[in-house]
């Protein structure tokens, strides 16, 4: 059987400590190609490119052999413009997205560009995952995961994932006893409670540091913020069907 | 009773058309505050400005005597400076975003900041709606959608909506025939095609264009896609949980 395809990206930038360890790992599974944004796009959102141009720049001693782009768009864009450019009439067999550096748990998922990278690449109808370190910082410790990041990797080539639906997968830091083991679960509740540091520029002028809170609303035990504290690893089949099939019987009898 | 305090911003930029005819149409309803942003954000999906100071600076003629302050962010970074900041302390009734110049119908929901200011506003509480019209352009005409506008804000005010579900409102573009109506349904499944026009800039460097086909792949008539080619309003609840309960169990069969 050929080596799979596997196309890698992140949010962090093609230069993160965490996509170098992704490279690294997803290179014992198959034929790996990054295409990576050139600068950190975090809490870009799905966001894409309109109105402005984009760039695609080969990068050719990042990663040993390892063929290497980088691109000035956002995550998404790194996904469309690598299945429709750089690997054009390939077929690819797995995007892999990450590891990010800090958690998209929770409602993070939405404002997360590596979750977006992957969401985009399940529209495109590839199996793709989004992995996520719960800690911040480019001297994070990878190696508690990496043994989980090729287990979940290969169990997806194996088995596919249903259509339309993406993995979510987030570790809990390094800590003193090992990872408990691999809990399936839904998104928690919560949100991010804003704080704006004002503060008045040389010019006289004000601005604002967004800075915010992660209030967890949550009290169920079958939910990615649990299974994190939990030092679980945190695994959320994700959709981009944001229909709420449930309300809409009851906005028909709204009469509108 | 007190009149309802209603939000309003938007993705095209606070001086695009669209959120003029909103911002009319809600001063019928309520009291009136505009938070938007200072340039068009159009795919900025629910990006959020992370490591980049935030600017809001107050506009004192854009709207008549309503309050208005433009900012440098994104959609949903205008929703949560308005609630901590602009807003501080004051309840909040209703967010309304758009009208948006262009479709947010189908996938493009994931994209769309006008569709992320909603969800934003709906993960803070709030009843809040996404309009858009159909049509880009900025001499779009809106005057065939004011009316609905206006029901669908009153209605939801009345009503409120369930907890954690926003509305995502596409509007048909203006035809012979009046609208035949409102349709509650669900986001239909498409996918944009993208083509990527490759140049050569005057220094000799390649760069791209990203341009894409709709590509519609929904053979229903209970979607927003078929809704709006049928000239009905389309009202699809949307929601910011993006778990995929029926593939939790599936999953967990894995043995992971």
């Amino acid at each position: 059987m050929n080596k799979p395809l596997i196309l890698i990206t992140n949010d962090d930038g093609i230069t993160s400590p965490g996509i170098k360890v992704l490279v690294e790992t997803m290179e014992r599974i198959g034929e790996v190609v990054v295409v990576a944004p050139d600068s950190p796009q975090s809490g870009m959102g799905h966001a894409i490119t309109i109105g402005e141009v984009l760039r695609v720049k080969e990068e050719v001693h990042l990663f040993g052999d390892v063929e290497a782009f980088s691109c000035s768009g956002t995550p998404a864009d790194c996904v469309k413009i690598a299945k429709a450019e750089v690997l054009k009439g390939r077929n690819i067999d797995l995007v892999v997205s990450g590891i990010n550096h800090g958690a998209n748990t929770s409602i993070s998922v939405l404002y997360s560009g590596t979750m977006s990278a992957a969401i985009e690449g399940a529209i495109e109808g590839i199996p793709s995952i989004g992995f996520s370190l719960c800690e911040f910082g480019w001297d994070s410790d990878f190696s508690h995961v990496v043994r989980y990041v090729e287990r979940i990797a290969r169990k997806v080539l194996e088995n596919g994932l249903p259509k339309d639906i993406t993995l979510n997968v987030n570790f809990p830091v390094k800590q003193e006893e090992p990872i408990r083991g691999i809990k399936v679960c839904r998104q928690g509740r919560a949100v991010w409670q804003e704080e704006f540091d004002k503060r008045t520029d040389p010019m006289g002028r004000n601005y604002y540091w967004m800075a915010g809170q992660f209030n967890n609303q949550d009290t169920g035990e079958d939910n990615d913020v649990w299974a994190i504290e939990n030092n679980y690893v945190a695994v959320v089949p994700t959709q981009f069907d944001l229909s709420a099939y449930k309300a809409i019987d009851l906005l028909k009898t709204w009469e509108l």
